[in-house]
């Protein structure tokens, strides 16, 4: 279930067809671990939609509003404005092995290549996983790209299946919304890694949904944990437009409920698959939409991240590890409270 | 009438005494400039608890969320860490003005002075005001000065005169949070200068006030215009400290429905009343609060902001100028709607 | 007399036709502060060849090496991406007087005009002129505007009125560089205002020439003061690019002896005049240089401000003034410190 | 061979005891990795003077001259302003191993430990080494912890092995520089990772050495590479001050010929060794050096780095591999320049 299922509509604009980044034909991948009862982690892989990423590289930039984090890749793609890679998606003590495995899956389509900059988010799943055990192997990076698909299922799965998120189960969450400039459409995806909020936080449309679920089972070290977001446009934007577009994914955040506490890692990546800057052959000209044409995309990307964050809530499972539960997020009791605050049903 | 005359509450913290930055002994003084029909315009000072901001100078760190905008002094402030002068707001193309008045301030307070850095932030009342005329002067910055008071009026007076908010009248807007860390209380106050937002995207304390006034009288030029935010608190800490709360006060910002759209320039100023950077007698040790007890204030940093924000919007009269009018946001039908949604009388 | 005429080469490119800036078609122009014995200051003006910067915008960025440094206009800068006024430069305590004027010129020109970011920067000349008295008026502004050729004076004119580097008489500089790219031409061009430094650090040419002329007179507070640079090119770059070359002039000021010391502000601002961004016609596709062709673009940018700041003390005269002196660089005694150095004459 | 029995001095200030960054305390270690014809890598690990570098942090920042590089660590530094691990060096392609290496190593030490952020730099040594076999193991970062002293080898050896400077034998180099503030001694230390250079900009205490070397053997893809610095000193400084220390490397970096070419990633890394931020009982009051007093240590961070550059080059042997050779740069020619050019002998 995601969120126009509950009835109720995040923000203004409508989503895309999938209602998720794969609008962008971005293809996602999981690889979930769950092993005995201490492992409960995974990888997720993001898919930009070009053969080789390596070979067509994309406008690319990043937004970090709390660094508290260990993403592998920024500093690059901030001074050459491209990914050249998959992104992935795993657990903090991770990143360094998925990103090993970056690489060779790099090497092994390039030949040629001697130099690679992988990008690698994270969010800490250790209240779930235990962490200290590095799980995650480099092959388990190659399965979730074989099981990338447009088609993907999201929470408690692949880099999500120990994240919580406000003191309930999260993890994986995606949405999209489609807008019109000057006669065209545009689609802004977003896909998030969520692992952050305080129980009492949480506000779902503006709704206190968090401060009425209080006294629901299952609390504990609320307000740690990070978010990670990946922003995939098809808007054609320089990277200087990317990292607009990347700061706006906050807004998004800010409206569930993120106040990014300070052991809260909160970092945004941003891509436009509207055009390539192939290795070798750079083009001469490059498409370009005027800044001022950006606002329906800034709140794109907002309503997509807000609604990405709820979707993580409402698809993961109650998952249980490493001697602690986060339960799923009680639908029944959120539908009665979004009646109560009069946003469906009554309203 | 301010946040809590409404009977709601924005966040989780309690207000100071004043629910203003006056609670951190800031003074703040106002010159207003109606003339004619055309001039709307002003000045507002920030008057930190320093006799000579130039010789006290105060920690302080800076964070733009949209750089479309005219800040004086923030280059400095970033590189050295701290504010030397008071801060003051107006509008845009008056900046300038206003920074050299803060100079001559500092120039007549200060025998040896021979550089100095001002602080001025601005939002863009041309709706109202003919912001072509330049009507503010320097004088008009020393008379807010004399006025500066910790006893202030908010709304459509001083730099807010002729800004907008939401499409209804908008302006200055303060308010203040206490928290608790370690057994010792600290106090965030966040002054604003609103001047941003759609009429459409308005929310108050999660409700979707801005859509079912959608129809009321009033709308034009929604999403352009901007928010100068400044926080203060009382708190020890360090320029990389104050770089992180700024920040946070952008979570208040989209909790009133702000997107950062692209005509509108975000940015913030932080600073901190709890010790002073001597000039010329540069302390050796300085109080540090460690980063670990920073999340309750960066809670109260976005509570501030975000009620700072909608008591603009509540104490702001109806202003009439340059052919257009703002209408003050309707309180009655902002109860009723409130009302509505559950949050006051039913709920 | 310039670099070349010394008999030396700085760098490894050719000079542009004029050696300057202007090879670029900006225009500069001076209005020349001399009053009495303690004015010494003054206004210089850089006019990109646009018709009306206002609605024909270049890319443009910036890099604050030193943040001890008031320019106005780079917040606004780094957001958008680019220019759209004239750049101005002044002493430190002047830049908002020149806004100002930067501000009515616009205004002058665009009656539509309800926003506008003025770029200018400045340098501290305190200690050949009296800046409290803030001689600067608006109309010095417009005079140098008025005066602005592709043959401009360089040393101690306009905002090098008062300059001093290395404790000789500093100012404006400038110098030039052609590159090769592809089978393309492109000039780089680099504008200083030049008031940093210590004596004995003083290095023309990678020779020593400051530590040989460290019982030369006319020593006195080494180290303060500041540098402004301007870098302009013909390059089609984008903003992120821009701002790649803005770091490189910072190479050329370390070449000459800079430590950007505490008390100095070095700040840099690029611009490209390939292609304007014009007002309410903004383009669908824009030239763009790949960032593998920028190598000799950022040591053209180096050579160019590395040469830039040496023609600023070659050019400059004495003065007096405040009650002190700045002597001019003795090039006779330069001249014969290179030679002994190898670089001229016997090598 | 280090620069000071060249018979020249790099700089104004004296070097430490040791002349390289163990004057700190700094203990450094090395993992050589030479195996057949094609393996020349390593890896070099810096292990701050504290007992446990995750509960002893030490302040620390960063600057990013070229982001064309991969360090891992740089966005939480930023952020909080310290760092928790040694620092270690390697390869391109390795950082992401070696970083898993530095995680087990603290998760050895740390039985509570659930989040590490290690920091890990490169350069790339692909021209020497068959990079693609990313042969660098953990056990490799572990054996060079296991060899840190106080007294170790410069050159080609760990993470320099296969690195090359100038077209010449590039790898590690350290310098030190001794200052007073105030009557009390602070010392700096730089250690490189040096990879980058033209031939022809190769310049020594001023001397365009590579241009007189240019047709010497050897040469080959001049220009790409990079360049990785650490710095340490022992004056107690906050994060925003070392963020000041670290750009100030990029002075010594461009006095030796460093251009920050495209194709070379240049990145600092600065901390102070003077106080520790303890897991869990963070300090209430930290020491603080007033900025007023930085400009030697400024200059300090200039001189060391510089001459750490010029020491790699001096203590690094030929190298063959990959079917290239690195010739160690010939001291003897070098000794001529110097002399023909006037810094020794006939000086």
């Amino acid at each position: 279930m995601k969120v126009p299922e509950l009835g109720i509509k995040i923000g203004r604009y409508e989503h895309g067809r999938r209602n998720s980044i794969a609008d962008l034909g971005v293809k996602v991948g999981h690889r979930t671990l769950v092993e005995g009862d201490d492992v409960r982690t995974g990888v997720t892989v993001l898919l930009p939609p070009v053969k080789n990423p390596y070979r067509e590289r994309l406008f690319a930039s990043t937004f970090v509003m709390n660094g508290f984090s260990k993403p592998i890749g920024f500093v690059q793609v901030e001074e050459l404005g491209y990914i050249e890679t998959p992104i992935a998606l795993t657990n903090t003590l991770s990143v360094y092995t998925v990103a090993n495995a970056v690489v060779r899956h790099m090497i092994d389509l390039n030949p040629d290549l001697k130099s690679v900059s992988p990008v690698v988010m994270e969010c800490n799943d250790s209240y779930l996983n235990d962490i200290r055990r590095m799980a995650v192997r480099e092959e388990h990076y190659f399965e979730a790209v074989k099981s990338a698909s447009l088609d993907f299922e999201e929470g408690a799965v692949g880099a999500g299946t120990g994240m919580s998120a406000f003191e309930f189960k999260g993890g994986i969450g995606s949405s999209s919304r489609v807008v019109e400039i000057g006669g065209e459409e545009y689609t802004v995806g977003a896909l998030v890694l969520a692992n952050f909020g305080k129980r009492e936080d949480l506000t779902i449309a503006g709704v206190p949904v968090g401060e009425l679920l209080k006294d629901y089972p299952g609390r504990g070290t609320g307000g740690k944990g990070s978010i990670s977001m990946v922003i995939a446009t098809d808007a054609p934007l320089t990277a200087r437009q990317l990292r607009r577009l990347a700061k706006r994914a906050v807004v998004g955040l800010a409206r569930t409920g993120g106040y990014a506490y300070h052991g809260s890692g909160d970092v945004v990546l941003a891509f436009s698959t509207a055009q390539t800057v192939p290795l070798g052959k750079e083009p001469e000209l490059i498409s370009f939409l005027p800044d001022n044409a950006l606002s329906s995309l800034f709140r794109a990307t907002a309503e997509a991240t807000e609604e990405a964050i709820i979707n993580a809530l409402l698809q993961a499972k109650t998952v249980k590890g490493n001697g602690h539960v986060r339960y799923a997020l009680p639908v029944d009791k959120v539908v009665e409270i979004l009646e109560k605050y009069g946003r469906i049903g009554k309203a």
